[in-house]
């Protein structure tokens, strides 16, 4: 059975990011994958010095070990300045190749205004870096403050399709890849 | 007299990115204008919340502040997996257009391997994206652990004239576009 | 006098691209400056085989004498498959740091599709490869074949003022950039 | 039985991207797929003015029918400016998603000068934008001209094993995502 990790990376109460990583994972367990979400809201994660070892923030173990185990990533990330969040960019520098390394990977980015792919170019060229893929279906959520409805569902049919096809995709390529 | 903020985006001790800066800054300082350093590992920095208020974190609002007051910047970062380090980028989402924009920065990119532009690349969209300017000099400093003798001084004649071209154009550009 | 020269990346007849420039070149010469479209659909180009001569297409010295002679450049380019147009790049690649070094370019995109900023970031990084400047506002149509009306105006008043913001922009920080 | 077709970027005689791309497919021969090169030079194309149809280029046609029927592409391109060349941008502007669309692609650049990834970034985000895939692996050739020798071998024992890897990366995930 294929196992994906999400990480979300904002730390937002109420974040778009975790909504939309939430819409992805559910597809997935839909799917009979096994889904789970490291939100880096409950971790306590310190800022990458370079270094391997944070001995003060076990944390850090525990995310590279739920990352490790997996075979699949879904990346959501809020766009900030035309790129990925600081906060998603440091729990990646967090981990190496020994823990990334051969992970199959969706990507997400949430906005404000219209939709853009600036931080989804950005997570598939550090993805790669890493050895990873990254599948081709991707999701840029514009004006993510009217994308969901109350029960952080998304309002608009065709954005809910392409997180069908996206989680699709995932769970598919990710066993053939791993296989 | 032009004034220039330079921002190293590693928390490494005895770290090449704050090397890297230093060479420019000294450099920036011989042409007759002002440049300060903020080093990121003196400040107590959160990691960014897509708020813009953190009562708790008082350096926050010095960083503003003194980037607010500059001309122009000097952005150095460690390039980690193919990008800007989380550390620096979680620097800049604490800052907003109101800080930023107009500013002309300069952009070095330091790595253990082989020199790359990816992360200077990213640093490039990103102060794009907060209407910044970037001049066309740029140095990427690769096998870092190399490039410097005991006082900090680059070995190689070659990179250490990038470091004067690119001090020049910050300061001369600086002066021209905020004019 | 500032002189700007455009250069449109489609040979589509009617092209939305050569529109758009000439959207900006209108806003150019109406602000003193200089203005003139290179349309490559009236020039005789070849395929650029890496060498400098082309003996049998004297348009390729027409093309390099403009741009060298000019302050600055605009770039307008469709965005096909998430990039630039060959055509326009092929162009590019027809010149060299004699003709592009130095310029101060402003860069526009045109797409079917929703607006999106891959074709404009890598005319950004081509430009500083030729170390040329490019400056902060750029524009990217999106539905470009409902943006104009019949006299080639545009449409929407709030994209039409975004293009006033351009031209001022890079007619008067060319004016500080070449001083 | 894998099937692989490859595209050179250049037109130059005794062009490097051609030689690199003898490198691999004679790897992914060796590893019993097939492998086919178009070589451009050969090919008469025109410029893609953004139709469907050029009649009087039957070129194109037979391009886009040997990369349709290939389950993955490797995708060989001097690096000029700082981005793909337009001549192999234009090749792939004259094919869209009926024949990219699912194919996994390696990518190859060239350079004169050292290494850099400029161009094999811009391949990924193109290739993705059609919905392909793109193998972690990937190889930058820099200073190609002291790159082979004169039977056209890598002399690099090292960079030999990259396209190794390349090659066996390629064959082995197109048979596993062609499933």
């Amino acid at each position: 059975m294929v196992k994906i990790v999400g990480i979300a990376g904002s730390l937002r109460d109420n974040s778009y990011s975790v909504l939309a990583l939430q819409q992805a994972t559910n597809r997935i367990k839909a799917l009979g994958a096994e889904a789970e979400i490291i939100d880096l809201k409950e971790m306590k994660l310190p800022f990458c010095d370079g270094g391997d070892d944070y001995p003060d923030y076990p944390d850090v173990e525990v995310m590279r070990a739920k990352v490790k185990a997996a075979d699949g990533l879904i990346l959501a990330t809020p766009e900030y300045h035309g790129s990925v969040s600081g906060v998603i960019k440091n729990a990646l520098d967090l981990m190496s190749f020994e823990h990334l390394s051969g992970k199959v990977a969706g990507v997400i980015s949430v906005l404000g205004g219209q939709s853009n792919s600036n931080a989804l170019n950005d997570l598939r060229i550090i993805i790669r870096w890493v050895h990873g893929w990254v599948i081709p279906e991707q999701i840029s959520v514009g004006q993510a403050w009217q994308a969901f409805d109350n029960e952080g569902k998304l309002k608009d049919e065709k954005l809910s399709q392409r997180f069908d096809s996206f989680a699709q995709s995932l769970v598919e390529n990710t066993a053939k890849l791993r296989g």
